[in-house]
């Protein structure tokens, strides 16, 4: 990178001495300036920092920002595989950043859903977010002719100095589809080199696309020589807007589609245009801070020569599967980041004071009072951790919502992603899926989706993914998760190991509409449910073949065995002969699988790890006096499987069991002070012993 | 798609007019600054690198370690818990590192076991790795009483200039419980600031230990102040050989213990000794690279002022549960490293020339030969993947080789830790079990074992992990991992959905020792094998009992409905009636468990997924002509489970049973080309159909 040659070593002296002559003038009051960053190093404060083996010696020009600066940084991000990829560059920002970020970010309104979920559950201290809609600001560009596969989103960036609030002077722009390997701080610190002419800094392409003649009537867009990426951006807001950028680049952008029939590359066509006309507004930028990844890149002349880089772009369609013979070297800088616990980013910033995120100190007061001696402490702390939510994790595309549909809902872990093929064979309606996951996992989960023809095939299928955080599984909480993001009026509360009879989706709809159901009526549906032993097993097509296999041991009522009074108020006997609905009775530890309104009771979070879970649900449901109508023509059968790993390390300990005690009396406790006298025979029937099953 | 209308293109041109106006005023004089910077921009040099507006604003007296100097670590790691706690620390270094990296090792026999194993199959370029034999240095620091929980090993630093090569000028030492939080070479530059007389670089202690008087009679070892902390060490190594440093240390340590009873924190108290007595060795070293996490810890003072944290140490005997208002931040810093997939560690420094690591080049060109178009890609990339290994993840105490005794040998993933209970008291002699697992499930599974009493008590098992990497499922490399590992002349080759009867263990050594069997003899004696496909099942506790559950058609032959050839020549009705063992034919699919001597030829990789791994490595046995001899009194049941996530993810793609007849040719021409005509007999076996089972 140094000057090569002896013509060039002289002008760079020549320039030296200039530049001292001028940091003499510029800075020669300013040695105060430097020399207490000398002192500081004594008092703990390295010596060498950021390459300063004495800091005095050399006076560059401010290496970082002031310490607690807030830096801002603009991403426009549509759709649920953007959101993901948003996701992966904000974990590897926050893994360096010293700095209280704030980002702007504009979206359309399946990124905003997802993104506004999945910052308020992240709790990232000194992080603020703020959403600009991206619907609102399209007509500034939509008249723009463009080829990009980026369509319309990639042109966005070119609006930002009006969208963004009108008081913000500075802001980092990237694309989603860079990973950071440095402290964004260090970027930030680059707009200290603007002259007082630039508005925007950026990297040199590094490729020759611009160039032209690559191939017979290659004609790009106006760049200076190779022109610039605008995968990374530094942008002066306050200058541009001073500049009239709006009217500016539009004006460019208008006169060279006179000739051109339209962008190739989105904004960076019309951002090109306007430096090659206005040299001076750029600030150009060193090339480790916008890796470029595609194909036919150069970027290998800069990264070869740094030591250091910076800012990896995946700016090739191919992603990651761009050929390039240090692919795998980038790569796997990028996979750090994707397959990256989101959580060890809750870390506070030290020294720089900043308003928690919403609900953290009441959180912390709560966890605080915990008593770390209590021998439920483990249950306190895992039912008042904040699990970081990404719904819709995996596009989803639900049908526009019909009066009587029904949404499975269920919630799995890693060892039952089997189940899904058989459960999308099964019910070819709607679902909403909680899944609970490292984000690794989420990685694992995505290739197995795209690797499945069945649940590729599946629009209706929204995957909602709960970062695992603590050692006790959040069952309630997940089905809460997948509960709220129901869109249809009825939903179905189902257990994964469970595939319901066939016919049930369209046998449930039609009895919602024959039943003359309606969203206020309280009503659940009970769905019967049942069990098989065999771990091979044809699945009954119909309530008679069900009852054959009932009669011939093959098939049991659920839980026969161990936990008859579970499902005995289904009464089994009389659904045998039952043509037409039936109303039953609550009792004690009745746990149906149920349909029930979108808009019931949730599940009671408190229940933790595994055990009365869904009776608690069930009790609410009674408490606020839901009628329990039983199907005669539905059924749901579950399958044989091991403990998973959540239950069997837990089951088998007295102490858990204390605690699952410990949860109830709570529960009953609650319920008595919500419904008082009429929450009194839930504590009765606890106490007499369960009945004949 | 040309602007539409006459006005719009009028107003375009207005503001064009007005645009160049502006762009007179507001850049005209700046054409000729601004293309100098375009210029050089163009030839993809960075016009400012580091913060720099132009590097030659400054000249900084070499901030880091020239490019690609080799920087040497020195480490003392003994015992199985140190090895993985070095191995979180080397994934810090490396994830920071830009330099190539020598690490010297200083371990007993159990951490350089599992250590040159690991670096071997780590394969990370730039990065070397020496053993010192702890054992012998030992002598050289055995005579000082001790009372410190690191015991003898913290005293080991001591002798380091005399036990490193004697051209070895410099090293950084470190703790094993150390975690980088930035670049080494950073520390390494500190080495620059020492002056002529200067020796050691250390950190002050961050607690108020060496002030003495925290109680009564607390009489702490000399030392400057607050004293030095040892856990992070620059060592001129030369100096110290001129210095006597052999002699120096040795007589203050024993002057001082003429009054103190024995060293309390080990190397450190002596260190501080010796620079209390010379105070011009020391060179003090910025907080920041040993910030020492104890209860007590002033360390604050420390993290709060600077931005930049370097270098955590987990300096407490109770390390992470350490309290500390902040340990939740370090733990996150430590969480990252540890559960990090090393995997992403071994990509190359760029512009460093530096030896590939053994047999990596052989594995390029093997891998550059491979067709991308190749519809078995992803078997032939698999086949050449080297897993990193990590033997004996958890302390492990086999007993004395015994003549006859057997290790159970089998390989299992996350989804089969539930197994492992079961197993353990179904076999209580010696297990070698491969795990297959990514980094964060590491340390999931050192959890499960922790949290369970019977998998706690056990001293014989010894879990072997094989780290993830690609998207076919390894099994029988897996299971030439733990078979290399057994330590006992015998092993039993099993599977983990298998439970053997409780008598087996106990059976085969009375066995191998009444058919007088040694491990001269080709033998391999066939356990035969049942399957239940109820999931709750009572295991049988003899052979008469377990013929009753197969006549009552609770249990079955294994694999009877699918795949009866795969056990049919170990002869079921025979072996009812069976008293003695006896002999049976090898025949085409025999896939039998069997005990066979240690040395038995090694499963072949080349079956990666699943399908005709255990039938290849029957054919191997019989081609190297063991005799196949049925135990009459022992049986092994195959408990059910849903397919895991590898199997099924397969199982129903063509081209994967395409790929798995394409293994099976290749293997059986390797097997023509090692036995000649005698394996001719496979091939035919294998086009003959089957015969009844």
């Amino acid at each position: 990178m140094l000057p090569r040659g002896r013509p060039r070593a002289l002008g760079a002296a020549a320039l030296l001495l200039l530049l001292l002559l001028i940091g003499f003038f510029l800075f020669g009051g300013d040695l105060e300036y430097v020399r207490p960053r000398g002192a500081a190093a004594l008092d703990g404060d390295p010596p060498a920092d950021r390459g300063g083996h004495n800091l005095s010696d050399c006076v560059p020009p401010r290496p970082l920002p002031p310490k607690c600066e807030l830096l801002h940084v603009a991403i426009v991000c549509a759709g649920h595989n953007s959101s993901r990829d948003l996701n992966t560059l904000v974990k590897s920002v926050l893994f360096y950043r010293k700095n209280p970020l704030h980002f702007h970010l504009v979206t359309d309104a399946v990124a905003r859903n997802i993104l506004e979920m999945l910052f308020h559950t992240w709790m990232v201290p000194a992080v603020g977010v703020s959403f600009y809609d991206l619907e609102e600001l399209k007509p500034q560009v939509s008249w723009i002719p463009n080829k990009h596969y980026s369509g319309l989103y990639g042109l966005m960036k070119l609006v930002l100095p009006g969208a963004l609030p009108p008081d913000l002077a500075r802001v980092i722009v990237l694309d989603t589809d860079v990973t950071f390997a440095s402290d964004i701080a260090e970027l930030w610190a680059l707009f200290a080199h603007f002259s007082d002419k630039q508005v925007i800094g950026l990297v040199e392409n590094q490729s020759d696309w611009y160039l032209g003649n690559l191939w017979r009537n290659h004609r790009p867009w106006p760049a200076l020589g190779r022109g610039f990426n605008t995968g990374v951006i530094l942008l002066r807001l306050d200058r541009l807007r001073q500049a009239g950028w709006g009217q500016m680049w539009k004006l460019t952008a208008t006169r060279e589609l006179l000739t051109l029939p339209a962008t190739s590359l989105a904004d960076q066509d019309i951002f090109n245009a306007v430096i090659k006309e206005h040299p001076g507004l750029v600030q150009p930028l060193p090339c480790v801070w916008n890796v470029q990844l595609s194909d036919h890149t150069l970027a290998e002349r800069c990264y070869s020569e740094a030591s250091d880089l910076k800012v990896i772009h995946w700016n090739s369609p191919k992603k990651l599967r761009v050929k390039n013979k240090h692919v795998e070297y980038f790569r796997n800088l990028y996979l750090t980041f994707l397959e990256y616990d989101g959580n060890l980013l809750r870390r506070e910033l030290f020294g720089c004071p900043s308003p928690p995120p919403p609900g953290t100190e009441q959180l912390q007061r709560a966890l605080a009072q915990l008593d770390e001696e209590d021998a439920c402490f483990e249950f306190r702390q895992q039912q008042l951790t904040v699990h970081r939510v990404h719904i819709s994790f995996l596009p989803h595309e639900p049908l526009p919502p019909r009066p009587h549909d029904v949404t499975l809902v269920a919630q799995l872990s890693m060892d039952r992603l089997q189940m899904l093929e058989a459960l999308c064979r099964h019910w070819p309606g709607p679902m909403s899926l909680a899944l609970y996951l490292t984000d690794a996992e989420a990685q694992q989960f995505l290739r197995f989706v795209e690797a499945s023809a069945v649940l590729s095939a599946r629009q209706d299928v929204a995957y909602h993914v709960v970062y695992r955080e603590g050692p006790l599984y959040p069952v309630n909480e997940l089905r809460n998760v997948a509960l709220a993001q129901a869109l249809t009026p009825y939903v179905f509360l189902s257990d994964i190991d469970f595939l319901p009879a066939y016919s049930l989706y369209d046998y449930l709809r039609a009895s919602i509409e024959q039943l003359k159901l309606d969203s206020e009526r309280k009503v659940a549906l009970v769905v019967p449910a049942f069990e098989t032993l065999h771990y091979r097993f044809s699945f009954p097509s119909s309530k008679a073949e069900l009852l054959a296999l009932l009669d011939s041991g093959s098939l049991y009522t659920f839980r026969y065995h161990e936990w008859p009074q579970g499902h005995a108020p289904t009464d089994y006997a009389r659904w045998r002969e039952a043509q037409t609905p039936y109303r039953v009775q609550w009792a004690a530890d009745y746990e149906p699988y149920v349909v029930v309104p979108r808009d019931c009771p949730r599940y009671d979070p408190r229940f933790v790890g595994f055990g009365w879970n869904k009776v608690a649900h069930i009790v609410e449901l009674d408490a606020q006096e839901y009628e329990l109508l039983v199907l005669p023509e539905a059924f749901t059968i579950h399958l044989p499987h091991a403990p998973s790993l959540d239950i069997s390390r837990f089951r088998s300990s007295p102490a858990y069991r204390d605690c699952l005690q410990a949860l109830k009396d709570e529960f009953h406790q609650d319920l008595s002070r919500h419904y008082g006298a009429a929450a009194l025979k839930y504590l009765t029937a606890l106490q007499q012993p369960p009945g004949p099953a």
